[in-house]
Parts: structure tokens; sequence; C-alpha cells
């Protein structure tokens, strides 16, 4: 193996000082674009690899941020983590994903182990979760420990477990969103409305459920436990659900509210293979407006959720919060909004 | 800030040696199931982060293995980040994502010079690229000195750009698959086939286009350049070519070869707008098998790649190199086959 190269190496071809290179490649900190780039040709002519211990003679941080993605192929997470990694790219970090080693609150916490090796300016968590006490209690404390050491939890598309904690949180108002769909079919005279998929107790459906069941309330109706479904937010668990009720007779509901568009695209192919038509017969709506909503037939009734701005607000928060504009601003909420296209039929007009 | 809680003082609380407690937390090695549990809980309850210096001085390497991709939110790149992530696991490493700072091969470029900061074990690149030759220079130049270093440069759905290179290459035959769906359309009586979309030169566009025109020729029929529409392998480019089409006269052809299946679902949605029946007016088939093939309606005909075995694949391949088994099997060509939906209709019987 050959000499390695050193920053020094690097400095001397470049005609700057070795902090200025340091500079440039932990992108920490602000340099001339010109700089930059006589900075990078050099590194790059020489071959360089900055090593860790270099960068912690020259105080810098790590220019690091680890993102945890539960499943990099689910649109929900990828499209939130497209958000992040943009941000991240935006303020000269460099972005570094990862999925858990196996599943659960140990595999997460063992994979959070592990990029923490990597001294990471923020170590971010996308999506929802089932809070246990457990969970409660040791994301506080690696939250404090973070914190401790200069860096950052950041939760994204997840509620804080406790207040108080030092983290930075973005959420979405996943209750506001199955309000509005669920009185988006109320007020289109559909009375029995079937929720379905999202696993019971995570905090992604029990605000979905919430809202459902407040909006039901609104309109006089008393929500109807037979008429809720849990399962997965998966294409398949749609599927599956909706053969399994066909198959067993005829639906005693007029419209469908999956919590989440992947499962609405299976609730449509088992429809559609059931001869039942797609508003005509029974309405149905999603949640998330993921592209397959545009690409089912007919396209679906959704609820938007920011996706990608929750990933770019997240990063843009942890980031700055020890400016003043951002202090007191570590925990966000954005709005949701349906997206109207062709599944939903009216049946009668009425008003609340 | 409170004092660092060193390798030793795990090692004493976990009752082993601190070497152990190197292995067992950069996963290089292999210890017992019992001291790994016994170390990890001990690390956690004393909230200790590895650093870089302490794993220096044992001499393990990083245990990391880094993926460069594109677009997180494209099915094609994330399914193979998905076989990669899972392999990765399975052999007790741990899977750093990035996508790259900028555009091209500059971008792709500096954010392996970010990655290779942290040691990785391999880099791997994934997905299709347009070929320079200073793209063979540096992709080259590259290979070489991660090799040198003890690293892997692996390609992932990607071709070796020039012969006898250090790297580990895991292609699919996407030459065999076009040709193969090619015949499908000519076997049913379809000779006016348009290709649709895939960026013209790209490595994953030239064998699809390859396979399309030899399957023409061997019909005995001459590929009309007219018919070839390069563009993008997404659902917006499909989207408004075929809308372009459409919009300037009929259609001089009776089915559409869409080179990835966003264009085909774009084509689809088009077509639709259009009063254009598929597969009656026009049959369509697009390429990768990516989850929205069995959402669009018709379910669309395509051709299956194995995704997420191409990235465990490269994994395997990579990471077990110097092993007698592996070592001169370091190029792998996975194959393609047709998967027959909906989305075609017999015109007439012909056989070539």
């Amino acid at each position: 193996m050959k000499r390695r190269v050193t920053l020094h190496d690097v400095a001397a071809r470049a005609g700057v000082s070795a902090a200025t290179v340091s500079r440039v490649l932990t992108g920490t900190h602000r340099v001339s674009a010109e700089t930059q780039a006589r900075v990078r040709k050099a590194a790059e002519a020489m071959d360089y690899v900055v090593n860790a211990q270099a960068r912690s003679l020259v105080g810098s941080s790590s220019g690091l941020v680890a993102v945890l993605i539960t499943d990099i192929t689910a649109p929900f997470y990828n499209r939130i983590a497209r958000g992040l990694a943009e941000q991240v790219g935006a303020e000269n970090r460099v972005c570094i994903l990862s999925a858990p080693q196996t599943g659960g609150l140990e595999g997460e916490l063992a994979t959070i182990t592990t990029l923490r090796q990597q001294s990471p300016e923020a170590i971010v968590l996308v999506g929802g979760v089932h809070e246990s006490p457990d969970y409660r209690k040791r994301i506080g404390a690696l939250a404090r420990s973070l914190d401790a050491e200069g860096s950052r939890l950041v939760l994204c598309g997840r509620p804080a477990p406790t207040k108080g904690l030092p983290a930075t949180v973005v959420e979405y108002d996943g209750e506001a969103g199955a309000f509005a769909i669920t009185s988006h079919l109320l007020s289109a005279g559909h009375e029995r409305i079937l929720f379905l998929g999202g696993g019971q107790g995570s905090t992604t459906t029990k605000p979905r459920v919430t809202g459902y069941r407040r909006a039901l309330e609104e309109y006089g109706i008393a929500p109807d436990p037979k008429l809720v479904a849990h399962g997965h937010s998966t294409r398949d668990f749609g599927y599956e659900e909706v053969n399994r009720i066909l198959d067993a007779g005829s639906p005693d509901f007029t419209a469908v509210f999956a919590s989440d568009d992947l499962a609405a695209s299976g609730a449509l192919a088992s429809l559609r293979e059931h001869g039942t038509r797609v508003p005509n017969d029974i309405s149905v709506v999603g949640f998330d407006d993921i592209p397959v909503a545009v690409d089912t037939v007919p396209a679906l009734t959704t609820v938007h959720v920011p996706l990608e701005e929750i990933g770019r607000t997240a990063i843009q928060l942890a980031l700055h919060r020890h400016e003043p504009e951002f202090r007191n601003a570590q925990h966000a909420v954005l709005g949701t909004h349906i997206k109207v296209r062709d599944s939903v039929r009216p049946l009668v007009r009425r008003r609340p």
C-alpha cells in the first residue's frame, strides 16, 4: 500500500492553508466556490482521503447527518428521505441513510449505536412508531446524550415521546387530514365508512382513526367498531382484507377510508376483481398522496401529506437550532389537505 | 459535557477484553451471540460511542458498506438498495446510503470522496450511467485506488467501464429482456412498435434499444428511427410524449414498448385521457416490473428485473471476493424474464 496523502500535501498543491482544505472537505464552513473547486481538484488528483484524526485536530465537526429509515422502498418514507437529503445537501453536509439491522426498537437502537460512531451532527428517525414506556425512556435518554455531545435527535413524521426533550420534532397534522377526508365522504352522503389499514397503536394510525371518529361524531353518527379494520400499511393488507369482506357477503358500507394509499390500491384491486365498480358502487379514499394515487383507476381522492417538506423542514430546524429564528421553533406541525380526484361518488346531498 | 466513556470502561462492565468490545461494536469478526449481547448491553447502558481512533488502534475494519443512489424515490433504485441493505445486514456490516450532492459525474465523485472518509469496506454505485471517456478513466482510477486501500468498488446494475478492473460488477440482461418482450409483441402481430423513454446513450437504455432492434430484425422488419422516442425514465416523459404524439394526429403504431414501467404508466394515462383503449386499440408493455405495474389498468405486461437479487448478489460477491468460490466470479449477469399481464392484445397470429 502506498503512503497516505496528508491534509498538508493537498493544501500545498491547492495553495491554501490546511485549515481551508479541512473546511472544504468537511463542508462545515463557508469557503468561496473558487477555492472549494481548487481544493477538491487537488484532493481528487492526489486521491486524498480525509481521516478522522486529521479532522479532529482541526476541530471541525463531521459534516454528516445520519438518517434511519425503516423501509427504503416505501414511498411514504423515501419521499421524506428525499426532502431530508436535499436539505442536507443544501446545508453543505452529507446525508447517510441506514435501515435498521433488525426490526423493532432494539434494531433501531442498535443501528443508532453504529451511526453514532460516525459522530453525526444529527440523527434523524423517520416515520411512526409504537410508543411503549420502554421506547419513551430510551429515546429520551438518547436525545439527552446526543445533546450532551453537541449532536441532535430529530424526529420526522413522529411525535415527541415526552415533553421538554432536547430534540427537533417535525410532524404533520394526520388528525386534521383524516377529519377532512371523512367529512368529504360524509358530505357526499356516505354514512357507513370502512376504516382500512394501519397498525393499531402506531403513532401514524392513531390520529387518523381519531380524525375519522371525530368527523363521524360531528355528523351525529356513532362510530361502529365493526367498521374499523386495523392491519398494516401495505397493498397486500388492503387487498386481502377487502377480499375477505367481499367473499363473506355484501359489504355493509358505501365507502372505504384506507388509512394509506397503498392499502387503498390493494382495496381497489380487490373491488375490481369482485366486479364492484369504484366509485359507482363503492367510494374509496386514501391517505398520503404518494405516486400510486394517480395511476390507480379511478385516480384516488386522498390526503396530501407534504412528505418532502417534512424532511426539509426537519433539517433546517435542527442545523440552525442555535439561531434566534429557530431556537424556540423546534417543534413544527405541517398542514395536510384533501386532493380530490375521481374515486368518490356523491350519494345524496347533505349538510351537518 | 461529561467525560467520554472509553472502550476499557465498557470492557470492564461486560467482563471481556477491550479487543472483544471492539470486535463486537465494529461487527467485523465472529464473536458468540451471548458475548455480543453482553457487550452491546454494557455499551448501551454506559452510552458508549466508539471513536475512530480507538477503532484504528485495535486494527479492525470499519464494518461499513457505502451505497451511492441517484434517486431514493425511484423504485428501480430503491429496490436494488433494499437488496443491498438486506445482504449488508446479513453479513454483519452496516449499510450507509447517500445521494450525490449534485448531478452528473462530478456530483457522484464528490460524494464518493466524502464516503471514503468513513473507510468503507466497499463503495457501491447503483444504476446506469452515461459512459464518457472521462468517466471511464476516473472510475478506473477509483477502482484501483480503493483496491490499494483494501476496499472495493462495486457496480450494481451498471456495466464495467473497462476490462480487468479490480471491481465487483453485477448486471442484468437488459438486451435479452428487450428482445423477449419485443418478440412477444411481434408474435402477437404488432409490427409498428413505438420505443418510448430512456436517455439515449445511457447504459440502462442502450441494451434495451439493441434488444428491440434485434427482435424487429429477426422478424424481417427494418427498425424505423421515427418510432424511437428517447427521453427520460419518468412517468412525466411517457405522459407528455404520448400526449404530443396523439395531439398531432392518429398514431402510426399499434403497440408501445416503454423502456421502463414509469414511462409506461404515463403513456397509459395519456392514452386513457385521449379515449384510446388499452389493449383494444393500442397494446403497451413496460420494463423493470416495479410495483406500479400491478396498479395500472390494465395491469402491465413487462420485463421482470431481479432488482433485490442484484443488490444481494453484489454484496455477497464483494465481501467474499477473497474466498475461492467467489474469487473468479466477480462479474455476474442476472437473467430477466417477461411477466405477462393484461396490456397486450393479439392482432393476428404470426410466426417468424
